[in-house]
């Protein structure tokens, strides 16, 4: 007949590779059926229930507590095979690291291998922060391998490293690429244009994979742990991150990965990618953006969109911007006024704008807070879309009759305050036989009237049409470039333009968070990686295999685990 | 001194054109410093307000009395300028229109041209729903350009040509392009694979364009008026042209335009857009989708963005996609587990699956409702992250180590609900020497148990890795073919292929909208284009112009444009 047998430890500390070999080496044994060897928490007891090796004993275990089960053929087996434990705990070591000299302090580590920028903790949530700070005082940037580290740590270490040029990866950070050495669990991927920084370890594999499988490679992928990017932790790293490979001439393409954060951290990274000027590509996976593109700034949804864009991206010649001259504009200029005939031309412009400008006021606004009072009575930047019903009782369509809009054009032309007025232009059977013809001579007088008050007026013209139109697309085009507008046949390119143009007269529209960190230091940041390793040893057979410097500690909990002597050790080691 | 004259006509009906040629001839004669002719809205009142026009007089007018106001250099001019306005209004047809012979009524109007299928409707608004209904009834498709039409009255047509299988485009529909002839504002764009249906006017007009000048063309650009997206006309007109290019075997990509709809009319067309399985565009300008591509159905945010997507999906070869074979599995079998090591791999595939399944249960659901009760017992379809913290106390994580996974492979494999488990084998430096290794035994052996009790067990793994990392990318993808499972590189193909899977498993999770219409006849909707025009009289001479056979009706209100009369009528008409 079966038979269990339970043997419990409390307070011993194992890691989770000897708990595993132990359990492994228990389960070899002759006469045994099963074994389990776990830390007594409730997840594990509930894995214990689910292979039926549980009971009141184990039942009664704590966290602390080390919990070996054995179910044998027979009492004896099970018996005999708890007594082998400690036999096997003492033999089980069989990794390639030379274990001469294992430094058993992070201190005499760093004094062994001095070019270590690194530090890799994998050691059990609850003594990780502790490890962190240590090495941050070291002057060391940290990996955190380790999860159930809290939160209120977290921000601690993370402002702590910030201050000093540091970064901490981490806690539950799974994986990155430092200089083509991977730390964690991270794919052997191609040196290459990409600089990723993640929030989601997968998410950094996968879409680090993908971009070496078309063919690309990284420069650096940085990790920042799960909570990084929460309101809290405020996305320190990824901060860092992105101010570090914006700075890094190697780096052509930037990916930020995380799951979605909240919108106001969001926001602050959207603007932070936008402003490094750099092609990026933001996967908040699953968090909505009314934009797939901003500026420079690509907005992906999956991690295999992900990868491809950063591969176009890098691959691409970066399209010619158009040039932005605000030094011809008087002071005080600095608003918008649209004028549409097209009423979802008119809608689009207001939706681009909403990414470059506070606040549009329209007849047909987004926001029904931005409605004019009047609808042809512009305010600040305003769009009015003139074919709305309001105004066609009676009245031909702006789009056949432009009388109603050139009254408005050059009442607005006149407002010493207005930069730049937006027009569209819509060709094609039932407009207008010559749109251009009526608004050239317009536009070149109130230009003309606003160079002689010492004023700069840009008009943008949107001319939507076809070279098979009756009134000839490139004729209409001529005649408005004739007037000395502006002409583009996207409706998007041209409000582009007009909202990077409005940022650009009034700096306040785009305001820049300010810089809360100090800079990492990047030239000794992509010297070759060397790294001090405290937990799993894995981890430094990986780096080995990298051909990467690395130390491993032989690192045993302080005060043998116990909190509150590890707490006054803490406060010991900090004076 | 300047002086303003103004007459005022009660109840007069001219069209807009007309009233706008008098403007203008107004302005020309001698001595007149401006004029406005207009019909007496508030906004139109306004308008002369703005150009300094407004007088007591003019204010006290309503919307049907049509205002004539001219400035003069003095009294004299302004009303000797009054005086000439009926001797204008007499001269002014200008038109290149044959007028030998112009059709009174619309029923003359057919039988003068049989053929003609369309109805093209530009009478003041709260004229053209009666033109439209008689239309309807005479069995014609039609497209009001008209606006101010009510929302009732939009309703109630609709409803009444879907059942008869006949199209309304608007109220304010401003363009559409069938079979290569514009009506309205169209462009002249080279006939092309992409079908449009838009909700937009400028918009379609801004895509179509791009689309001709990207090189392509369309096949129909069906324009549907701006409220047909709103719940309470529930999209009547897009989902017949949705229907009528998804039959139509010249249309080989359908774009779809509109402002946002409600959730829940979006939510519908997009999986019309989806069943029909054509490579698709939508543009809810400005409705946030949380994923970029679904299925078929590819979402764009900018007009520019949309074309250049059609353009680009009409040339690709379509990419084969892995073909569904349900008749292996058994009666019942149609759940999903997913077993995760990689936590945002695992928050992927929720997200992804949103749009296949109703509900995926959790221990990291994307709604707490679906949140397992114990993480390690399934319901129904199932992802669980085994790389969660609950998991990793004490324990390698499972990256490092497949035993806790393996216990629950071969537990959820013999559940005979289950159809598919779904497996990451994450590769890597610090990730298990070789995860297919101890995978592909186990997936082997349950997938030949399940076939011996009379199931099959579709086993899908994402191996996500690079062909230099440790463990070699193709000897693992080799170890798991060989046992049976469906690898694939990419998280992203590999759910949506499971996605596509269960619900072809399970008809219930994609239950499709009824019929709600009478299909619109394709032969007939594809002959030449001819068509009666009641209103404007430039969209008659613009179709002469493009060749096609038109009829102008030579229209007045019905009853003078006494409302009540117009019931009268109405009412003895349709009886």
């Amino acid at each position: 007949m079966t038979a269990t047998e339970v043997e419990i430890r409390s307070g011993a500390y194992y890691d989770s590779i000897v708990l595993m070999q132990l359990q492994r080496s228990l389960v070899a044994l002759p006469g045994v059926l099963d074994a389990g060897v776990i830390m007594g928490t409730d997840a594990n007891k509930d894995i214990l229930v689910q292979s039926d090796l549980m009971s009141p004993q184990v039942q009664a275990a704590v966290a602390d507590d080390l919990v070996i089960v054995v179910k044998g053929k027979d009492k004896t087996s099970a018996r005999s095979a708890i007594e082998k434990v400690d036999e096997l705990l003492t033999v089980r070591r069989s990794s390639g690291i030379d274990e001469e000299y294992r430094p058993k302090s992070l201190e005499t580590a760093v004094k062994l291998l001095p070019d270590a920028q690194w530090v890799l903790i994998s050691v059990p949530g609850r003594f990780a922060a502790g490890v962190a700070r240590e090495s941050l005082n070291l002057g060391k940037h940290v990996f955190i391998f380790s999860d159930n580290v809290s939160q209120e740590d977290e921000i601690e270490l993370k402002r702590l490293a910030a201050s000093k040029g540091l970064l901490v990866m981490g806690p539950d950070c799974g994986t990155a690429v430092v200089n083509g050495i991977g730390l964690g669990f991270a794919n052997k991927v191609r040196t290459g244009p990409v600089g990723i920084v993640a929030a989601s370890g997968t998410g950094l594999q996968q879409v680090s994979s993908r971009i070496h499988q078309f063919g690309s490679g990284v420069t650096q992928a940085l990790g920042t742990g799960g909570r990084d990017l929460s309101e809290s932790v405020n996305a320190i790293t990824a901060r860092q991150g992105l101010d570090l490979l914006s700075r890094d001439p190697d780096t052509k393409v930037v990916v930020l990965i995380s799951k979605p954060p909240s919108p106001k951290v969001a926001d602050d990274l959207v603007q932070a990618v936008r402003q490094s000027g750099k092609p990026s590509v933001l996967n908040f996976i699953g968090y909505s953006t009314p934009m797939h593109v901003l500026d420079n700034v690509h907005f992906a949804t999956t991690f295999d969109e992900t990868a491809e864009m950063a591969v176009m991206l890098s691959a691409e010649v970066v399209e010619p911007v158009r040039e932005l001259d605000i030094g011809r504009f008087a002071a005080g200029q600095r608003y918008l006024r649209g004028l549409f005939s097209g009423g979802t031309l008119a809608y689009e412009a207001l939706l681009i704008l909403q990414n470059y400008l506070p606040a549009v006021y329209s007849n047909v606004p987004l926001n029904k807070e931005f409605r004019l009072e009047d609808s042809l009575i512009s305010q600040a930047d305003t769009i009015i879309d003139l074919g709305e019903d309001e105004f066609t009782v009676g009245r031909l369509h702006p789009m056949m009759d432009n009388e109603l809009r050139i009254r408005q054009l050059e009442k607005e032309a006149k407002d010493p305050q207005v930069a730049i007025i937006l027009l569209d232009v819509v060709l094609g059977y039932g407009a207008h036989p010559d749109p251009a013809g009526e608004l050239a001579p317009v536009i070149a007088r109130v230009k003309a009237e606003a160079e002689a008050a010492g004023r700069y007026l840009e008009v943008v013209a949107v001319v939507s049409g076809t070279d098979e139109d009756p009134q000839g697309l490139d004729g209409q085009i001529q005649q408005l470039e004739g007037a000395g507008a502006v002409v583009d046949t996207s409706n998007d390119a041209s409000v582009r333009y007009v909202g990077r143009l409005l940022r650009a007269l009034d700096p306040e529209k785009s305001r820049t968070g300010e810089e809360l960190f100090k800079p990492v230091d990047l030239t000794q940041f992509k010297q070759p990686l060397a790294a001090i390793n405290v937990g799993l040893e894995s981890f430094t057979e990986s780096l080995m295999s990298q051909q990467a410097q690395v130390i491993q500690v032989e690192w045993r909990p302080p005060a043998s685990g116990n909190e509150k002597l590890m707490a006054i050790l803490a406060r010991m080691k900090s004076k």
